[in-house]
């Protein structure tokens, strides 16, 4: 073959490898996700996630600690609250008992965690919370009432950060909700905490153990009228750029690892820094796929890790981030 | 919200959601990809691709036949040999004893699918075939032989042309072997068969189970220095580009799963129509992750298949194919 | 010729050409237009444009519920009035006996219609309605009293939802009356309706036999004043993107078959789903070229669907619809 | 609605409509097609194009010399010939009783049509000539043998130009006839002969009155192996580039009017010039849609030539040339 | 301020911080440039430059195996011959006992750089080793003689590889050398070794310590009608296009900082990776300036580091090396 | 090598050199930075700067007049007073002793200056005032209030402008500046004073000498909360894009070298003229380094600016004003 049609010598050596790719995330770039409960100090596995926990809101702090130590930077906070207390409009999402406030104030009143300032990203969501189960409230006749699921999506933030929030990330879906949010933060003072916008959120069928996990299934109808078609190209760029301009400081796409093409597309079209949410589906596939002997965990999550960099994202949201923090060290 | 920020209302219904994105793939832009044996009425099932089988190459016919009943329209082929009749050269990839140049031959002699002009692509490379297992010729060293490789793939093109296949689709991975295989076809009067190249084919760990299937696994090393990094971007692109101006009739981004965004890349600087090769990696992550009950099967491959069409692909390939024909007629 | 500059073989057989363009349009993104007179029952032949009627508010509906049947998700309805009853501000646009307020109320009311959320889009405009045919409210001068009239077409526009219309459709070209629709319908709770523009509608030769259909033409003047210069990419690409910013959430061009051209810059720039308008002339063009034996109906309607959708569209409106539907099936 | 968002003061007079949109063509970029018979001074209407008729290679003569005094600049010439003289090879295209080499030779005698440089483009093709109708040879399986078909084709263009073409137009579609062709005339010292190659061109239904006019429907088979499938972009764009790559002067999309978008995405991707064939499908439809009083028939060719020009194009051939020379003046 | 335009809260930690910026760079991804010379065990340190030594062929491999323990990965190896040595063709650049040969026989032999795959990249040049001190061969009217040159530069280059060298990169900037040496290696049988093209090379004054310490002024002239002209943007990119048709695996910008938007408009340009050489004249710049306390040495040389990343390099070549591999350990 | 690789022959010479890239600057679009002092006729040298003074508020007039006898045509001026006078609100940027309102009195007042409009920049900024040394106010936490800190610029600016100022620089980077500035400005009647904005300002380590020279270190913290990050290319072009919106007539890129990349990604996403402040660390450099003989500081100098122009910037802010002045004379 012509010498300029040839390739391979680029990429005939480690090194050179190396030189032709994303270099390997940094540590502070991950972010784990975790799922708080009452139980002060309980500690559940979660069937449908082997590995992953649901810890109370006392002992979570431990185990964030812990792994400070192993160079995580970045927490982001899912409540989980027992049947009988949700109510319509979501009221444990931010009442002084609701677990991601109790933790908040313990985790931003851990020294360890503050002396070398991990950040505690709280989820603002109703879903955890609502009888219905749907992310906003419900009007009369049981469709979304946008406007006034802002205002409350705004107070919850409000609490959140009054309990120690570094970041507010909204996961809802509805519309103008960053701007409602980052609106009330700064009437109460608070402009200086940024906003990570779920900007990309899909209706995929990929987060059926998260559910579980969290217990947020919706109790009737779904949730496609505000998450996101998944063949929408449109609708997901728009969402992202709109997001941009109500003032977001970071921008989501949710789930990972399907639509790594969307990420690459956001990337291309705004400024803002893109987190990547490798879901629960995404976990699952991939740990059940290893179990089976398809191929190695370690090797098949660096593969999807190093995607997720090429496709454009800078930081990343994976349940494997414990042992990310251990495999990125030993390379 | 400013009401240009309201983006719910255009993705309220079945219908409007199903304006904002792809339409559902077209059964003739399917191919099922079959692993073909030497043994000529054999069928046994792939243990690490549940619902998989390795068909003998005259018992391959009647599954084609019935399958092209359900609407299929393209196959792609590749053939399995015993250990024992592996050389340095992979002379069973095309002697006359080749699982699939006989397969080719039955195939392309059935009334039923010459028929409605189903599509035989026959998959080229020279692992399945070499005691080595490599993708190409070796040189005393041990190093991949180029300009060698790029002949004898040329050879195994030819055999499989005489032989029956309407499309070669060359996976090897070779320094130019498009060229040379258009170059050879044409001399001997075949220029009328078009080649779909593996143009961006990574080092992935998700081709495990097909190395199962296939018997391929490389003897000694590794691919690292033919299939292309995981992390690369511009080797992804350049190759693709490299193929084109080759006279690649089809290009194929390999996996398709973790590597939407290239697809993307590549839609957005050619011409040509793209394939994706949704590998057994994907194909187990997808069953074993629906067999523990993290998502309903079908509702997910739907999904990753939705992905594939958004990031621009035209033609999938898929070992879901079979369900897949189904699923779309009952929408 | 060199090989890379062969290209017959990637279109040498029915499935490659497959593989090489547009997938057939999804019946679900199809739009029928429908003219709706005040006689209940009524149903007349359209002169200009054999095959196609005009139906009383009562008749249409068992003529939607017919195609519902056939797999038709989307009608698109134009109101028809007595020349008697037309005045300065077109009153019978919404007054409680206009057709198509009539119209909305029984078609939402059907069972069969709502069972499968077939989608019901009311054209939007005035000039069936004034006695001086312009698409607008006039000012002492006879000049488009533009801030009254997009306060009017909102009036109308919230009447339609009132009765029943699932998506609203101004046809007029008025400035700035995508925002004052959106602000109108959300201030009285109906946020959740879409807006479709007709964002690039040109001052075309091609609508007469709509006029004749919907009695229309204008009284004095012309709509060179709104409607966009035949010549114009410009301004079509502005006037696009203009109603994307005021919240429009689908776009259209229209006409669609001498406009394909914008179709494709239209698609380029933006990232709503775009709809095009196959008009009443090409109807016509297309009908009585078959007739008088230059091609086959059926295959020159298929090649401009094809063509309108390779140009960029997402969302075609025929009145071919219901042979559409048919014809789709029988591939 | 705020300033920026209003644009009807840009279009409000015929001025600032013209300075909107694209100036009137100029007759010079007119090209007038013409079919010529082996019958000296014969004229006889072609049923399918009212208006139209076929010449005998004498009479053309005073046809052009009477439209050349009316501003036309440029013909473009088909020959037909009996059934009875065709043959496999096409003998008939170049032979010395051929009509278009005859009629040639008469042209370019004529002094009157070298006096203005009146440009004579002779389209090349073996469909109107080979007792196959195919536009290529043909090898013993009844396939077009490409090698071949270039060869003669180049004979052809030869066999014009020394009988008097000013530019030779290949309508064939075989892959490299524009190298071909180039190379011949420059071996032979015609190196100054521009090509304008036919470089996307359709397997459209829009030709039928032509094959009438020009009795060249194949006798068997069709034309989609060598002609672009409707549905492809790609191939397109990549035609049009691979014939300037090979020297094209100019480049053809055919039809026009349902491929304007192909035209404009031509247009984006190179820099020659694009001449834009209105075929006789779109002749038939806008006639017989004036004639049932659905246009008017000067106001609708005017809007089509408008919007070919919008798209991009600087030549457009049209049988309603004779008529444009009159309402362009008119204007 | 509106919230949109509130920026601070995204950059308020060290955490967020880097979630903003680029990664740290790889250790794999630096390349530490040595002066070779014929003392075997020679070391001196190079005036300008402090901290820098120019090495004997021998003693360069022990210096080279302790910086291979710190995590080094690619050195770069330039030749400096006494003045007495120096002839028309610079035959020290190859001759047995050239330094830069002598010296990558050694290190291609330590057991410990091979067990790593550091890689040895050779610089090929004449300017070290001609008396008249330009960067090719000169006509007899002392003009560069470009054809005889890059034939001498692809000599060389396949004396290195034969010596050892795992890439070869140019420096001279001869006009198609890239294309000469690719070709020579690969009729030679080493077409497995890539090219780092120095593409875009200008004639920059910040090369004076280089040359002090190669001994590499030229004797008269300058190198201004080979190096690029600083201030032309259109022919640095050009030069990079070109050197990347020519086959390049790698491209680089000389010097770094000063060029540092040419980076960006290569790599927004191209797919290959891009290497930045931080020049003697920055190294003295940084060495000085932090001498004198202006700032802090380690703080500057990283954020010039992080600037080339941000520019978009992927390798970066810094006379800093030694001390990046203890300050990236340290973070 | 093929003529289309040959590039030498296009800048062979001095003049094709010149085409081939920018112009020189013209003395007119350089900017000299000066340090004003409230000791009327002090002058005294800057240690870390040689050759750069601190000049009373009486005596710099006569040394910006002496300069534009050289040509000069715009100064940058920054306030140096003592600590005893430094408050929580930075009173002395704008009480009637400041230096800066001082100058500008008897600056603006200079008949030599007005003659012919040399224009007066005067940087605002609270550092060089503040006791804390922050470019804000503080709320009681220690952190920026931005609103009271916005409030105060604007003061300080309208002080400014009423004692002489042409132009308002901020170089404070408090979010949402410009708009308030420009604001206050037009309430006042001075809406024809333009701003130039320090739009991308990083928190750099560059600034060393320059805090000597203004007295501006902080006296705890550091900038990092609003200066922006080195390595993020995302925030430099969003607070560029932000700063136009709010209607700043000029940007700012500072520090120039470091960030030349930056300055080329500004320049091609927005319309303003662009600013480049090579700053003092930067001057130190080439100082120091062209002392200890790395280079010639004249020729060193040029090509940092020539480099600055090729990147896109219009103005250039150095302290070689002066110097540069001569030399251009010289060219
Ligand atoms: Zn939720
Ligand atoms: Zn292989
Ligand atoms: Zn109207
Ligand atoms: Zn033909
Ligand atoms: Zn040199
Ligand atoms: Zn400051």
């Amino acid at each position: 073959p012509p010498v300029a049609h040839c390739l391979h010598q680029g990429y005939s050596s480690r090194t050179l490898r190396s030189w032709q790719g994303v270099a390997p995330i940094s540590p502070a770039n991950l972010v784990y996700p975790l799922f708080v409960t009452h139980e002060a100090d309980g500690c559940e596995e979660i069937p449908s996630m082997p590995g992953q926990c649901r810890y109370g809101y006392r002992r979570v702090v431990s185990e964030v600690e812990r792994l400070v130590h192993e160079g995580l930077r970045a927490v982001l906070l899912f409540g989980v609250v027992p049947q009988s207390v949700k109510d319509s409009t979501g009221s444990w999402a931010d009442c002084p008992e609701s677990p991601v406030v109790l933790a908040l104030q313990l985790l931003s009143a851990s020294a360890v965690i503050r002396s070398i300032s991990t950040l505690l990203v709280a989820d603002v969501c109703l879903c955890e919370y609502t009888d219905h189960g749907h992310c906003g409230l419900l009007n009369p006749h049981g469709r979304i009432a946008n406007t006034q699921s802002i205002q409350r999506l705004a107070e919850v933030s409000l609490a959140y950060v009054k309990a120690g929030a570094d970041v507010i990330a909204p996961s809802d879906m509805m519309d103008g909700r960053v701007a409602a949010i980052k609106q009330l933060l700064k009437s109460e003072g608070y402009e200086h905490i940024p906003v990570m916008s779920y900007s990309s959120k899909f209706a995929s069928c990929f987060y059926g153990p998260f559910r579980d996990a969290a217990g947020s299934a919706p109790g009737f109808g779904d949730r496609k009228g505000y998450q996101l078609p998944p063949g929408s190209r449109g609708l997901a760029i728009r969402a992202s750029v709109r997001d941009a301009d109500e003032g977001a400081d970071f921008l989501m796409v949710k789930p990972a690892g399907v639509y790594l093409d969307v990420i690459r597309e956001v990337r291309n079209r705004t400024t803002l820094p893109i987190a990547a949410y490798q879901v629960s589906g995404e976990y699952a596939m991939l740990y059940f796929g290893a179990q089976h002997g398809a191929f190695d965990l370690k090797t098949a999550v660096l593969e999807t890790i190093t995607s997720i960099q090429r496709a454009g994202a800078d930081i990343v949201i994976s349940y494997f981030t414990p042992q990310l923090l251990k495999w990125l060290k030993e390379q």
